[in-house]
């Protein structure tokens, strides 16, 4: 499994994914899922990734690949607007599945990446967009501000409790980190390293980028303070009079 | 779906279970999922069903006949035992099977309840079961206090971060209603009225029996406080320094 999420909000876009590959429950391996294109002051696009791991490496190397080639049609640092870096992540993406899906017939597994893509180029607002293995896409919005993949169900609860288009930058980093030690605790197939950016609006650079490994002090120190703080939550609430 | 939990405690049992039956998503209706086989003094068993209406409905009316019958073979009054009471509901759900599964071939949902069972009989601790629809089945433990059928993933990280063995009845009370609003939250197919039970050891009767509905004054007060105490906890949690 895997676990992927944008976060839009007023004053920027968060960014984290977990680097847990697996096949089959005997075959755990980390792969970061997390790529970055970036041309400071000109363009910010972050990419995360889900689903079989050959399909989604193949659809970043075909863009790093477009990159370099240069042609202005094909290449995420020509594009115009993030609209059109969602298409060109899209197009990438049914190149590969042309290309393999006859190959993957009858496997289980099949061609099933999947990305979050978002960012901003300069001149654009920030967006996120999440888009689907079959290439269409959808964009969040102010209704619906973040954006998962993956195991989605565990950490759900937390950021429809907490998060608001308004929510300051500092304060929905730390709110998407509860949710993915909510994640962690519930599925194995979820590991750490957690990779997480925080993208300020109108930077048009990674100024914020970490990386959370096992033991990671400032994210047990999150965990165990959330722990203690909901139990605590819980011992003040009104008792139930039958 | 559905959304049913037992919580196995040192002092006695939490069942609590929604209402909302679906047919599609066009179809909802509400039905109480809980049912209750009491003869104070002697006995109290509750089962949580989830799964297909017309299975779950066959197996607690097979099962309420047997007891009307009164062989002492087939019916829960009978019982001498929890592990008998629940291999007696898996005859059941066994017999059902059997008589419908053939005519089920071909349709999605086929022959698919299953049951939360526990309860206390005189002479015996307290016991808490999870059925399968193949009728085989577990009992919660030590290690793992909670048992929970359906739509199981939003509402388990409150649960997992509060219980444990030893947690006072009214607590977990709180707790398994906090999971539930969590749950209602995100899956629409989960819904109110939400049906509780809270069993003390050794009582050998159903004292404390509610059921909340929309608009429930005590539910909507924990919900407003576990989302403001949540968020103040939120507010507290160290500031990443990047």
């Amino acid at each position: 499994m895997t676990y992927c999420i944008g976060v839009m909000l007023d004053n920027g876009i968060i960014f984290a994914s977990d680097s847990r590959t697996n096949a089959g429950m005997d075959n755990f391996a980390k792969f970061c899922k997390m790529t970055v294109f970036e041309r400071p002051g000109d363009r910010v696009i972050v990419l995360l990734s889900s689903g079989n791991l050959a399909g989604t490496q193949a659809v970043i190397s075909v863009l790093t690949q477009r990159c370099a080639d240069g042609d202005a049609e094909t290449n995420l640092y020509g594009a115009r607007t993030m609209f059109d870096v969602a298409r060109l992540v899209a197009d990438a993406m049914r190149a590969i599945e042309e290309r393999d899906a006859g190959h993957l017939e009858g496997n289980r597994v099949g061609f099933n990446a999947s990305f979050i893509v978002g960012g901003q180029l300069d001149g654009e607002p920030i967006r996120l967009f999440r888009i689907y293995a079959e290439g269409n896409f959808i964009e969040a919005s102010t209704d619906t501000p973040f954006l998962q993949t993956g195991e989605t169900k565990y950490g759900k609860p937390i950021l429809d409790r907490v998060l608001t288009r308004h929510t300051p930058l500092a304060d929905a980093t730390k709110c998407v980190l509860v949710s993915f030690d909510s994640t962690l605790r519930s599925n194995l197939s979820v590991g750490m390293p957690i990779d997480l950016i925080c993208y300020e609006r109108d930077s048009l650079a990674v100024q914020y980028r970490r990386r959370f490994d096992q033991g990671d002090p400032y994210f047990t120190a999150l965990s165990h303070d959330w722990g203690e703080g909901t139990r605590q939550v819980f011992r003040d609430l009104p008792e139930l009079s039958w």
